[in-house]
């Protein structure tokens, strides 16, 4: 892998403000088309691209043969939703003379691509949070060029993912410079306080995610940084839950922590439990059940070994399961404390530690619950393992739908399906941008934003926003929606 | 005015911490009764406030009656909006084993309010966007309890408003600490960086909102921080609209820049015209003949002076008509230089002065007037005097959607109605966040964040989201949009 040279990454910047210029001008259905070229050619190259992936990353092969399939998939879902063209969110106003406060001209408003858009691909998801992944993906339905900037941890794979892609979005009438990739952390760094970018969206570690967030902020013009930073992702057991399903409910943490040897996103790194509940030690039974594996790559590796063993000293800490100072291929890893005690320090002890360990949290009454569950950070997901009838339920469902993007009843929140209810997002530290989702149909909005119309002759306007609608777009006309 | 102590910020914060949790359980019916009878006490209160007003604004009678009736219109407007519902976007997706990227569990996604907010009134609209002006009345109707900083410029009325809102809010049953003024620089810097604050709105000062947006970004937990701080809002008149209407161009532009003594956000301070038209001279006869009249205060008389002194002696620049070392109240003013010249050096020659003065730039050709439109910055508005058949306004109209919030065309931009598409906001320095607007129903989007839920009971899912669908909501279910 070689750095991006500055001259380079000059000549890739020019180009992408070229190519937005470009495709301003494009329909809907043509990119909508490049996006559908793009699934096809990297579906067409999974022979090619899944075994350097296995190689790179150490993921099983069915693993990668799913997310190379929701990548792909996702690409179509944003086809699919840029024809249909509800996200310009088309809203005209006539002109009214007898409007309540005063005669109001014509006014009509939709969203444009924001311009072009540095992303940082995250090392976890070689294929649907990397390259051609998600914010790739939104960006590009958006209308926006996008300058990828590749994680190191895959760096072959990442290389052939983008020519798959480039060639595809050529062959399908594309302009050149809509999708580049670009290599080195200085890259990065250059990339976000460029005026010619206009959005950086990112997912990966705290530390990183906030320097870049730090810089795009301080920049002379500030621009979004949509930063997917971290979580711990709370689960909690009712005392009903425990009692009655504890095998049930312990089988499904276990198989949640430690999926993908724990490295994702969604992994669920606390678990809350009545003081006398059979769940902490039918968890510890299955890991120790459960193979050590390889982790994505050194650094990763690196660090796990310390956020777990900086979290197994603090004095309240014991280990259930697994190993503090564990060999290559980690085992998984439980550890146990109170929640008097994370009242009492909550910060490290509710820290991520990105790889397959997680802290039983024990709490001795309702109260003490919904208490350790205020001082709770912002949060990807929070999980409730419960029944109808538990008198906690209401409280703490509210808790949790302050601090998390997502909050999930009966399930476990590894496994985020991209749909239009999606949210993959929350307060910060999970995010930077706590109104936006990185998954699902609705990123794309982080990629757009609006522009009125005043008084524009029809012929002037842009098509979603003639009367004539010769794209057949939602219209919110006069304060109704159509359709 | 007396400074909010730290110990009384404390206690409001408190309450708007407590006030939130409480609107959260409200019906929408309930947040729309808070709404229209703040509006109507304030109607009832006009007698009181419009005096108060004119005394510390010296703005003209006429001016703030209609400024109330916006202010009022707003706020019922809001309150029509969050009872139909559509701004909450509740998105269904219905478990589906057959989902393309594989099973897909039951998802729901709605907006939910963000929390307490932190509004900074301005000075120049003592009522729309003052203590019960438009980022107070989207950040309620979202449901975000607002803790607004007076703005020095016209206390007694802030606080007399402040008052009769209060005492609406409360007689319609919101909850203590939904609204409460307070006051002081100091206060507002503790505010912003208070970790109970979620979200901040500001109109005012490039200098004052950029300080207030880096306090927002730096915080260990950085929050939205949506200013609105300044647009030199340019106009473009053609060839062919100068030969042909040189005189209402002329009378229009001299009207918007002097309406309220060139005090709004949308005044237009850049004017450009074929080197040979007649519009420069007659917009200079036109401002002759309007007398001078008070600024609203005297540090933006102050700051007028100044910025108006620095841009005069700029060598390139000559004066056409009024004073640039003007009396107490000062003469509207026109100044010229040429594309060139702007080109060359634009920052200094197209900042924004606030204030009843513009500068005339003269070009030779579409391809300069093009350029020199690609040197702006962000923009809240641009205007395009121009007529369909000329050839440069396609170009013209893409390069101005690039850069402001609102195109006009054959119109100005003083006078923002409130609609549903209206905007009000633009690429930086117009604003610190590209994707909002604080004017139009659109505004409400500012103060809410997504929270999907998963595999919840219809008994425990939010009203917005049940299948029931109590509250008759727009719904998009499984990828369609009801209604």
């Amino acid at each position: 892998m070689t750095d991006t040279t500055p001259e380079q990454l000059d000549r890739v910047l020019d180009a992408a403000v070229a190519a937005a210029a470009v495709l301003r001008d494009r329909t809907p259905a043509e990119r909508a088309g490049h996006l559908r070229a793009a699934a096809d050619a990297l579906d067409g190259a999974a022979d090619r691209l899944i075994p350097l992936a296995q190689e790179e990353s150490h993921l099983p092969l069915p693993r990668l043969t799913g997310e190379l399939k929701r990548t792909t998939f996702q690409l179509r879902l944003f086809a699919d939703e840029i024809e249909a063209g509800a996200y310009l969110h088309a809203t005209i106003d006539h002109a009214d003379p007898g409007w309540g406060m005063g005669p109001r001209p014509d006014l009509r408003r939709m969203l444009v691509p924001i311009g072009p858009v540095a992303v940082w691909a995250a090392s976890n998801f070689p294929f649907a949070f990397s390259v051609a992944g998600g914010d790739t993906a939104s960006a590009l339905a958006a209308g926006c060029p996008v300058v990828l900037v590749a994680h190191p941890g895959h760096p072959r794979l990442s290389e052939a993912t983008a020519q798959v892609l480039v060639a595809a979005l050529e062959g399908a009438g594309a302009p050149t410079g809509v999708f580049v990739l670009v290599e080195g952390q200085d890259t990065g760094r250059a990339l976000i306080t460029d005026p010619r970018v206009a959005a950086g969206a990112f997912t990966g570690s705290l530390r990183g995610g906030r320097a870049l967030f730090d810089l795009a902020s301080a920049r002379e013009t500030p621009i979004p940084f949509y930063g997917e930073l971290g979580s711990v992702n709370p689960a909690f057991v009712t005392a009903s839950a425990s009692a009655s399903r504890a095998e049930e409910v312990a089988q499904g943490f276990a198989a949640s922590m430690t999926l993908g040897v724990g490295q994702f996103c969604t992994k669920p790194g606390l678990l809350f439990v009545p003081a006398d509940s059979p769940v902490p030690a039918l968890v510890a039974e299955r890991l120790r059940e459960t193979a050590g594996a390889p982790m994505l790559n050194e650094r990763i590796r690196g660090g796990y070994g310390q956020g777990l063993a900086s979290l197994a000293s603090h004095e309240v800490v014991e280990v259930l399961a697994g190993s503090v100072d564990p060999d290559t291929d980690p085992a998984p890893t439980l550890l146990r404390t109170s929640a008097a005690e994370v009242l009492a320090d909550p910060r490290p002890l509710t820290a991520e530690v990105f790889g397959p360990a997680a802290l039983v949290v024990e709490y001795t009454d309702d109260e003490e619950l919904l208490a350790a569950a205020r001082v709770l950070e912002g949060q990807l997901t929070a999980t409730v393992q419960g029944d109808q009838g538990d008198a906690v339920v209401p409280a703490l469902l509210a808790v949790l739908s302050e601090r998390a993007g997502r909050v999930l009843w009966g399930g476990w929140p590894t496994g985020v399906t991209v749909s239009y209810a999606q949210q993959h997002g929350g307060p910060y530290p999970a995010t930077t941008a706590v109104g936006t989702t990185s998954v699902g149909t609705a990123a794309i909005e982080r990629f757009l934003r609006p522009v009125a119309y005043q008084d524009l002759p029809e012929a002037l306007l842009p098509e979603p926003l003639q009367d004539a609608n010769p794209w057949s777009v939602p219209q919110r006309i006069d304060g109704v929606q159509h359709p």
